[in-house]
């Protein structure tokens, strides 16, 4: 089984947006035993798309276009597709139904474009959009299936995962399967990571391993393929036991979409405890990262955004005398900032937040400079961090390093 | 001059690396009059890599391959080029001499293999590589220009600005340059705009417009091609201007980069006044995008996250009976917690947010529903909002409409 996939959007050719929708794609059908063989781009250009698909059935089985199935006039990859394979376009009712939705709730006007959005190839199995308006299509004919999804990353996703996947293992059941598992560490880097497992990586061919770097942390999909599911799957366990002997002090949890956020919040909900939050350079940030993950509020109630001395001061009750003593962005502060958070709001933790994002310094001290407080019952510790890059990037390595220090403490307690 | 860009990797076939070397090279390519009609990726097999030069050269100018220049038996781009060109491959001496040095610096033991990545194509121009190893190859013929590049984008980065770029403006000087605007709309859709400016869209031909859609907001890229920078930016101004006329109320700011955050701040700081937030099902999300802005510190000190209703009470005094009577997620709720944001803080406005995250309902209202007040000195007034889609979606939509109703009682006062 061959598959190809081609996105279309001048926008990509202009290099304005990134093709990650062709690397979400690949990887899931990896994992379905599906080959893929090119990934090409083409813009918004009838001619040039129908000679994309014409060549594309000269060596793919499966053809995936992505893009090109919104309201505008740009948007053509249904057509296209539709007349090269003789076919019609039809609304589909339900998809119609969705749309009269959408623009009643959201009392904005619909235009005659917004019909397209809606319609699906003649004979085609229609694929609904969760996250969007634009249905998706799937269409087989004997020497080929084609499968249209639409460019926005947020609705490809969930379309491929819900809609499109099902049906391919339906349609094209593999014999062999891989099997993945994917660990997630924080607090090593990359190459030293792939430093202590070089040995396993160098010699490991069926399950292979395969790191991952991203801002802050790092993951290692572990991947077998086998006829034998059980088999696989301890063939992973014992890899992922030989990888944790090294370097399981940093793993924190399983799984693509896993958080930091998500791992402290769990165990917030398992140990019954609750937590508040005081933040100056980040702002708000931790908390909003806690706000993401549904069902927080049993273990989050509130906290403080206190992003100036004064407001140390005047929310926190933070005397000025020990501002002006130690400065705000000093273990004093940091300290003061958690205890006082913790007391006011009630909470079993607090976490507190106080340093200089950049780009200028403060109160002497360079940017990247991070205090971080954690308080709970039995104690108030604060740690120093230099954290390096620019503004955006020095937030956020506070934020996941506050995560990972509320993430031990709770892992120390009983 | 067409050019396109050949991708060559299984990774990337794989789903484990991101194509962005595409994404920069074409908009390299753009900003220089250099047209990409196509991005193919390819994984390391030389009967497929083959295939694609004859079918480039059927198609494209310019062929710009990426990656396949290291030292592993996969690394196959140059030796495949050379034969398909009938050329061989040669040592280069100063690429030779940088090898040896490095793995002298390093201590490293150098392997036979690293020898392939200071030989170039013979008949070609080597381009250094200042942040690795890998030379690569300019090559031309009567017909086609051929340039390969490595794969890690901190090597063909800095390879393509300072080594290929020159070059490539030498040997195809351009008479015509694109110079480009982006225009930023905010509370208007992408089909709603494009159906407004239908007939523009359509008979538009130099400058052009192309709309984009982003979560919550959409641009539009005026690029105009011209030989006379002052007539091609004049061009660009009277199109701008004839859009404004139709569009210009959801119009917020230019460039790639500009916020709505951004222009929020930019605003508060012209006319010298302050804001405070009180955030509930956002939790802080509004506050972190402010803190992203550098020098925010003079238009905002702090605010809270009051996620519970108890912290609604404790933190900002607002009587339970009123929460008991309207229940948190209500216009009285919104309006009181941005008074009593405002009147704590003493700032001169502030935005409150109360409403239903989702996935589950709250208070007998579905996720999406959300109110948004703003408080000035002068008044305070809330609005009721039904967003869509997931629990990240819908606290994202109620930060960006919070921004825009900010900014838009900043318009309105003098």
């Amino acid at each position: 089984m061959k598959a190809e996939i081609i996105a279309v959007g001048t926008e990509l050719l202009l290099g304005q947006v990134v093709n990650t929708n062709a690397t979400f794609l690949s990887e899931q059908l990896a994992s379905l035993g599906i080959e893929v063989y090119y990934q090409t781009v083409v813009g918004d250009n009838p001619k040039r798309l129908e000679g994309l698909l014409k060549l594309a059935e000269t060596r793919s089985d499966l053809i995936i276009l992505c893009g090109g199935l919104g309201p505008t006039e740009d948007d053509l990859t249904k057509e296209v597709v539709a007349q090269h394979l003789g076919e019609s376009l039809i609304q589909n009712t339900e998809g119609y139904k969705k749309l009269l939705a959408f623009f009643e709730t959201t009392q904005r006007k619909m235009t005659e474009n917004n019909l397209q959005q809606s319609q699906i190839i003649e004979g085609g199995i229609p694929l609904p959009n969760r996250t969007g308006l634009a249905l998706g299509t799937y269409y087989q004919t004997e020497q080929h299936a084609y499968l249209l999804l639409p460019g926005p990353p947020s609705e490809l996703k969930p379309m491929f995962v819900e809609q499109a996947r099902p049906l391919l293992e339906e349609k094209f059941p593999s014999k062999e399967k891989l099997i993945s598992k994917v660990l997630r560490f924080y607090g090593i880097g990359e190459s030293r990571l792939v430093t202590e497992l070089k040995d396993l990586i160098a010699t490991q061919i069926n399950p292979t391993i395969a790191p991952y770097a991203k801002p802050n942390e790092v993951t290692l999909r572990l991947t077998v393929k086998t006829k034998d599911v059980h088999a696989g799957n301890q063939a992973l366990q014992a890899l992922e036991e030989k990888i944790q002997a090294r370097v399981g002090e940093y793993f924190y949890g399983y799984g693509d979409n896993y958080s930091l956020a998500q791992a402290v919040v769990d165990l917030l909900k398992e140990k019954g405890k609750t937590v508040t939050v005081a933040e100056s350079l980040t702002a708000g940030a931790f908390q909003s990262a806690l706000g993401d993950i549904p069902g927080v509020s049993t273990v989050f109630s509130g906290g403080f955004v206190t992003y100036s001395a004064e407001t140390k001061a005047k929310m926190l009750g933070i005397e000025p005398e020990l501002l002006e003593e130690y400065g705000t962005v000093s273990e004093e502060c940091a300290k003061q900032m958690a205890l006082q958070a913790r007391k006011i709001v009630g909470s079993d933790y607090s976490v507190a937040f106080t340093g200089v994002a950049g780009p200028d310094e403060l109160e002497g001290q360079p940017a990247g400079t991070v205090w971080i407080a954690i308080s709970s019952e039995d104690e108030v510790t604060a740690k120093l961090y230099h954290f390096t890059k620019d503004r955006s990037a020095i937030r956020y390595s506070a934020v996941m390093q506050g995560f990972d220090l509320l993430r031990k403490q709770l892992l120390r307690k009983k």
